[in-house]
């Protein structure tokens, strides 16, 4: 194991390399199929990331040149991912990557990307071998939730040998008419991807997949590398998409469920409610200034039956913020754009700057209630969504976001006197139709898929909180209470107040 | 005039306000018309800017929140423009309004934002008087700018008189049940509007117009405040649209034209070319790495006959730049998001970063090309579209980006020649069409329309370059030391080399 190990790279440059006579005979036919390939693309469902990584810096630059005058370029997006803008800090470390993932039927180079970030964070000693054992399987994660949807992930590693690339640097600064190929900073590049190689021969044999595979392209000759990397990309775009075996999903447990024991006999009376809001209203309004100059992010989740009281709730929350700390973002079905990406890009795209308050009127759990019940997708795919909402969740609270999900219950009846409210109300008419009343003739349905989703996404860090909201004031405390106690206890760690 | 100057604000304080009861009685019906009239604007060509600003900053965060709860949310999108991010300042000033503007159907709620911007900066003295004057200038353009495409904007200014702000600073510190509602910053803010009143009131006697005009809201009673933004918006929102009026275009002299004084004759020997370009790589690495060092941005513009070799010489620009220090945008038929929003919308949003270099293969003066000739657009928006290309060039100019467009000119038999090659080369093939010799056959009524344009659109600092590309060699020499020379140019202004 270990001597193969060692040898990914070193076999990539064993072979003897391409003469001009055999790239000019290879290549216009590899170049029609390229075109084909990316043509056949844009009215397919798939979208395809071309990652292009490796020790040759120059290569890169030129590998990325020739997929320009190659493919068609007009239907071919590059991003380049260099050091993270103080804005990309603020996220979770796979935020800028799903920001620039491409839409449906198009194809985008990646350039450096999540494989860089985790040999560069090993080799600069911010991750240790664990830490790197564990950025591997979140790659792996990635990669296997984009695959999921429909994108294909072809991955280059341009690799020059140590010797070559040392004794090309020194020729380029002896030859005055191409130093300028040189930067100063290439010589240190050159001594840190000497140092990365065994754990660039580790990166490359444990995340190559099926559906995310790894091809290492011989820098040592340019035509080689060119001919290798558009006979890889014919190969690949031309084979069946390979698709991620489903996961197991375990059977839950038989339990009597969550919602019959939401408390829903307690009222607050309206002068307890005044005084005890008001009071919430100092606390989070200190507790949301303390956030802010602390960079300390906060994203809330309301879900719960039509008309069980989000919008109020979510309302009596925003009242006490500052309008640049907080941003509510409503959720109903996506538009053109969020239906040409993988399911989860628009709440990735809507992650809060530091400091900042994320309040969702509906979330990404629409996946797993209404998108299951009313079967707009099938039962593998929102079987799987549950394994993505976690290891999504699981990137804000690494990243030290405060993540809390609240459900607002009501019963049947209470549901059904507000249904009515708002019909005789002219101005809250447009928020009942005849859907909602669909949807109520459904209950169970509902009730079925909210206890599975309470089961399977409840983890110690981000637990849901099921608030009895028949009794709206009683129902809207709990829920400020709860935001107040957990930022609270949050900014008293991360920023104890004076 | 100097006393109508000072009356404004205070006129705006000078009604009684309105009862409970009477609040009571209005409210309802204004509410229903509100929703009416977003529900139409979703089927329109329209977009909504509510801009909401003043001197009262509790106030304007009630305003944000009742916009919310009196429209539909799920159809309002609101942004809070707070100080410049460090990526917004590296940008024209107006690009993060652009950035945020809603699509057609849509309504946004913009907080703060560019009367803030031009006020903010007299106040503090990075504007002096005639500063000021050029900015509400600027602010006038833009606004005429989107107004001409079917954006609406309505402008709020919330305004509390100084003796009544102070008064309830001071009540709200002394009562502890409410004191959370004043911010440290709340004084200093106090006092910089009061020694800004004079300026807001010639903000918003000079910045009202008929297709963006200022409402000032009486700040003194919610109540009153609230249906006063309610009903001027129904007001607004139900009246036909106000155009501005069509600028009068002048006349442009006789000119022989200047295609024909190109030189297409030059011919540059292969040897003699590969060791200029070889030189002229080494000049743009060097360039490029000390305009990333100084953060100094560039816009190339390359527009031409097809087949004149645009994409060619992109690319012997290209291949001596680092990857992350450019980007190149091909330019074709706006997709879905972009007709959706104001023609000028997805270059604006393309405009690079400090240090880098955007390429455009074609650009925004397709407008004044294709869509002129192809008749996609009236002859009143083409004629209109040289003062917003100006308008937008100013822009960057203002920023400090080095902005170049090259037309790259060929004549008729060239150009059937190289279809022809293109044609005979299998991968090749894609880049020509019926289209291009439709195109071919209005040779005639595209040199008149890139004539009007260079007459219309070459101005001291962003002229245009016609460059002679019947040799390809020595046309590409002489597109890449203009960008040498211009950009060796800004650099020894702004960051002479050591």
């Amino acid at each position: 194991m270990t001597g193969a190990r060692d040898r990914v790279l070193e076999e990539a440059t064993a072979s003897p390399t391409v003469s001009r006579a055999e790239f000019e005979a290879r290549a216009p036919a590899l170049r029609v199929a390229l075109l084909n390939a990316q043509f056949d693309l844009r009215a397919s469902n798939e979208s395809v990331v071309l990652l292009v990584a490796g020790d040759d810096r120059l290569g890169i630059a030129e590998l990325v040149q020739l997929l320009h005058e190659w493919l068609d370029a007009r239907h071919l997006d590059t991003c380049i991912f260099d050091e993270p803008t103080p804005e990309e800090r603020e996220r979770p470390r796979y935020w800028r990557y799903w920001h620039a993932l491409p839409a449906r039927g198009r194809m985008a180079v990646f350039v450096g990307a999540w494989p860089i970030d985790a040999v560069g964070a090993l080799v600069s000693g911010q991750l240790d071998d664990i830490g790197f054992e564990a950025a591997l399987l979140e790659m792996l994660e990635f990669e296997r939730t984009l695959a999921n949807e429909g994108t294909r992930i072809i991955k280059f590693w341009v690799h020059t040998p140590p010797a070559e690339r040392a004794r090309r640097l020194e020729q380029v600064r002896r030859d005055p008419r191409h130093d300028w190929r040189v930067e100063p900073s290439d010589w240190d590049l050159h001594e840190i991807h000497a140092r990365a190689e065994p754990h660039v021969e580790r990166l490359l044999l444990q995340s190559s997949t099926p559906w995310a595979p790894w091809h290492v392209l011989d820098g040592r000759d340019d035509r080689t590398r060119d001919l290798a990397l558009a006979e890889h990309l014919v190969a690949d775009l031309g084979a069946a998409r390979a698709a991620p075996p489903a996961q197991s999903v375990p059977p839950l447990s038989p339990n009597p469920g969550r919602l019959p024991a939401v408390d829903l006999g307690r009222v607050l009376k309206s002068n307890d409610y005044e005084r005890r809001l008001d009071d919430l209203h100092g606390q989070i309004a200190e507790l949301s200034r303390r956030a802010r100059l602390a960079g300390q992010s906060t994203v809330l989740v309301f879900e719960g039956w039509d008309a069980a009281g989000k919008g109020g709730s979510i309302r009596r929350i925003t009242q006490a913020l500052s309008v640049r700390d907080y941003r509510v973002m409503p959720v109903s079905a996506p538009d053109e754009a969020e239906r040409a990406h993988h399911w989860l890009w628009r709440f990735w795209r809507a992650l809060p700057r530091a400091g900042t308050v994320l309040i969702l009127d509906r979330s990404w759990y629409g996946r797993v209630l209404v998108e299951r019940v009313e079967g707009y997708i099938d039962q593998p795919t929102w079987q799987r969504a549950y394994g993505e909402i976690r290891g999504f969740e699981a990137a804000l609270i690494e990243r030290g976001y405060v993540l809390l999900k609240f459900w607002l219950h009501i019963d049947p009846a209470e549901q059904f006197a507000r249904f009515k409210a708002r019909e005789n109300t002219p101005y809250k008419k447009y928020k009942i139709g005849a859907e909602d009343y669909r949807n109520r003739a459904r209950w169970d349905d509902y009730a079925v898929a909210a206890e599975e989703m309470f089961a399977r996404t409840s983890t110690a860090s981000a637990p849901w909180h099921l608030v009895g909201m028949n009794d709206k004031r009683a129902g809207r405390i709990e829920i400020i209470e709860t935001v107040c106690a957990a930022l609270a206890r949050r900014l008293d760690d991360v920023a104890p107040s004076a």
